[in-house]
């Protein structure tokens, strides 16, 4: 006979480890299902200085590092996997894996949120030719290089200050004329003097033969287009929920995101959805982390109903 | 002229010690108000081994400090002072303190909780005196001592475990039949031998010439009454919010707890609340401290609004 867990987490991140301290604490059978490392986005986060109890700070990876082992110390169990859709089946829920299943009496949906695509023509075909979604992982090939960064965010600010250290020339493409950025990122910027900042315009277009060569760059005050030479771009233009594999199980906002009432169910009993996958959510360490204990706590409350 | 802050916090715990920190972060003049020292509650806390992040566990000052020294690393200001009340003047927010007062654009109540008095007989008059709140506080007054912690929950299963290493005898006194705690700490409790649970059964009176010497009981299911000679009390009864100072300036719940909208506004526009003081928090550590980030994220956005 098959095990049936008390509560599968989908996803590893903050909300889902601190979903599984939470859970097996309270002895709960609890799997975490993470397709790749625990953590999620803020693994490549060089220095995450905003996580109340690290005034030096502390990197996403060793935070993530940390999270993972007080889960696995609480009694969770830690499986790599790629959730293809999850269905009901009575009161129980079985997630379905690339091949193969697994059953739990509730289920806690915290898969994240990945950066957007722009959709522009040229973006898919030139990504890992130049056009990249994390300066983390592949900043460091692009010394002595033409980079730009596109966004306003504190993730786009972020990683262009992460790559003053390896490009020669640097510019922020934003189509606002501020930055939504907390104020100390948006100072540090500010404060370098080899980062360009190109205010109000979006990219048209990603073109070159092979690799990124120029971006087709158009101002959204004047209306004239222009083309920039680059090699490199880093896309930071924003996060989107992680709920395709989800087809059409819970209900979702128009941002795709999983709309929950306040204790965290979704629409389906017995699915709770934490972190930045939820609406409204504000897509920060801390606050995933902070729901993913809510969760735990209304999932013990379901199963004891 | 008096300065006026961008956003005074009332309270210091990890609710308002991680609204301080992402407010100054986002270059808001911030203050932090404080009756006590920095961390509310939880400094008295021995280990925390259920905030994300600290896999061996740390002590409740030890992680207070940490979120001290960052709130103030990122530039939020320190009053130690005891609020007494708050009112709005057009849009300022004026916060009065014991013999002065101050002004912000915005207010973030992060007040947070205190232990239920059980109001009994005796009660009142034998606090101090044998009657304790706070185990890790007092627990070392009770070597060989017989020794009764009134409660059900995490808290009163901790405050029971941490005196065993004093008391001679050691009773756990509890309304209901069996603990609303998590799981592992009533695993915990139950592995200790000399520990004895009085199940169904309240405190009716706090009995005793100067020093508590007895509780008078009674059995819910039997109705009868007994004596149970102690030396020491410690009652962890549950949580009740500290807005007694507010004096209905905002809309209360029927517990006393502080309404909030999905964005943590109450019902004065600018004065927000965050952690243990409002409705349908949890009272966990990395709750509050989501909450305070998420208070300061909605408080920029009211004040750029």
């Amino acid at each position: 006979m098959k095990q049936v867990y008390d509560v599968a987490i989908i996803g590893g991140g903050p909300a889902g480890l601190t979903a599984a301290i939470y859970a097996a604490r309270d002895r709960l059978s609890t799997i975490i299902i993470e397709r790749g490392a625990a953590g999620g986005n803020i693994i490549n986060a060089e220095e995450v200085d905003n996580y109340p109890g690290f005034p030096d700070g502390i990197s996403g990876f060793e935070l993530s590092s940390k999270m993972h082992a007080q889960a696995i110390k609480h009694g969770a169990d830690f499986l790599s996997a790629d959730v293809t859709g999850i269905k009901t089946e009575g009161d129980l829920k079985i997630v379905s894996l690339t091949d193969s299943e697994m059953m739990s009496r509730a289920v806690i949906i915290t898969s994240g949120s990945e950066r957007v695509k722009l959709g522009a023509p040229g973006e898919k075909e030139l990504t890992g030719r130049g056009v990249s979604y994390c300066a983390t992982c592949d900043g460091p090939f692009f010394k002595g290089k033409s980079v730009a960064v596109i966004g306003g965010g504190d993730a786009a600010l972020y990683e262009a200050l992460h790559l003053t250290k390896f490009a020669h020339n640097l510019s922020i493409i934003h189509r606002r004329d501020k930055f939504r950025a907390t104020k100390a990122v948006q100072e540090k910027v500010m404060a370098q003097k080899n980062i360009d900042i190109i205010w109000d315009t979006i990219v048209e277009a990603f073109e070159g033969e092979g690799k990124i060569q120029q971006l087709r760059l158009k101002n959204l005050k004047s209306g004239s287009n222009s083309n920039l030479k680059v090699d490199g771009v880093f896309v930071a233009a924003g996060l989107k929920p992680n709920t395709g594999f989800l087809n059409g199980l819970v209900e979702l906002d128009n941002q795709g995101s999983i709309i929950v009432d306040e204790r965290l169910g979704t629409s389906i009993p017995g699915v709770f959805a934490a972190g930045d996958v939820r609406a409204h959510s504000i897509k920060q360490v801390i606050t995933a982390a902070g729901d993913g204990a809510r969760s735990a706590f209304y999932v013990r409350e379901y199963l004891e109903a």
